[in-house]
């Protein structure tokens, strides 16, 4: 049987395990109020971002508790150092969704995504709850494996993003100054919030091994 | 007579001040590259975020070790949590000022900024620099007075950011879509350099006060 104390580290990684479940939803809602228009669904994203901060601030309160009381050291200590860390990407991945879900609401009823772009946005919205789906498993699992497999999702991610810039700056964009700036900005959130997943797995690989992926 | 611990304490606060100067020249060097083209001031920016990243490093160390052998409690666990957090947000405004500094090199022997948008660059490269050396002088002084102030300095990036927008998509913009792009990554940049110089004044409020700026 396992202590209070160890209960308490455990109930910390499902929190983290809950925030990654979160941010999926808003990212995966997020490129649907993108590619459909959907001005409900984009404002349910950004309202529910504040469960995601509601979970973090949950996480920060039970770290600060359990390092007063507990003062935990080596891998416990590891692990509480990670969890805020890892937390910390996921409050922002979060917040990414949201920007996404912003620039949907600000061009509806239009569609922000012309449709020559619309393949790109599905693939990057796709990699990135690929991405995020592994990190929560491997937060789950600690497996340094499946942590260091991450790396190479978001090289995909890298290039849908190069793809993006080919599309709004070839001879053939029809649409102009304003659709360009929009995808600019949502093929960075995405690009961010990959980022952010692999610097969760990074921190998995970090908690079991002592040292982070080069 | 201050003991072993405090001094180590005091030497992670030197750090971080050392960490806001360097990226202070870091975001100061990317804007003259931007606005003069110089690649050499681009590549300088480029390469030395390595002497950011090292410091942060070093940081982590301090703060893994004095946690580990020190057990620090209340205030002393708030400055190592806090400290950590904030050594996070100022290596990322280091990434910030290179990737400035890239756009710079990109389009070297070229300008990214057209004359219109110059006088908008400039202003926020100083509120940058602004930002980062008030921060600074707040992790050095603890002084939640001036810590506070820093979210109005930020209320002028935001504005510049605006202004920004309305430039590139006013129907006056002649230079088409490339230098948009460009410009709208380069206003995100800046944008994200003040957010981040903004959390770190609001982790000196936190280390003080024991609470966050709402």
């Amino acid at each position: 049987m396992r202590d209070a104390y160890h209960e308490e580290l455990d109930s910390l990684t499902n929190k983290l395990v809950l925030m990654t479940t979160l941010v999926r939803s808003a990212i995966s809602r997020a490129t649907t109020a993108l590619l459909d228009s959907d001005l409900q669904i984009a404002e349910s994203v950004i309202s529910r971002d504040a469960e995601v901060n509601a979970t973090f601030e949950e996480i920060e309160t039970s770290i600060f508790e359990l390092m007063a009381r507990q003062q935990p050291v080596a891998v416990d200590l590891r692990m509480v150092i990670t969890a805020l860390r890892m937390g910390t990407d996921l409050e922002r991945m979060g917040d990414l969704a949201v920007h996404v879900a912003k620039v949907a609401r600000l061009r509806h009823p239009d569609t922000a995504i012309p449709p020559e772009v619309r393949p790109t946005i599905l693939q990057m919205g796709q990699i990135a709850e690929t991405l995020v789906t592994k990190a929560g498993s491997c937060i789950a699992s600690q497996d340094v494996e499946s942590a260091l497999e991450l790396e190479s999702d978001d090289d995909a991610m890298d290039k849908l993003h190069r793809r993006l810039f080919r599309n709004i700056l070839s001879k053939e964009w029809p649409h102009g100054v304003e659709p360009a700036i929009d995808i600019t900005l949502i093929g960075r959130y995405y690009e961010r919030y990959a980022d952010h997943a692999v610097r969760v797995a990074g921190d998995v690989v970090y908690l079991v091994t002592g040292a982070r992926p080069s």
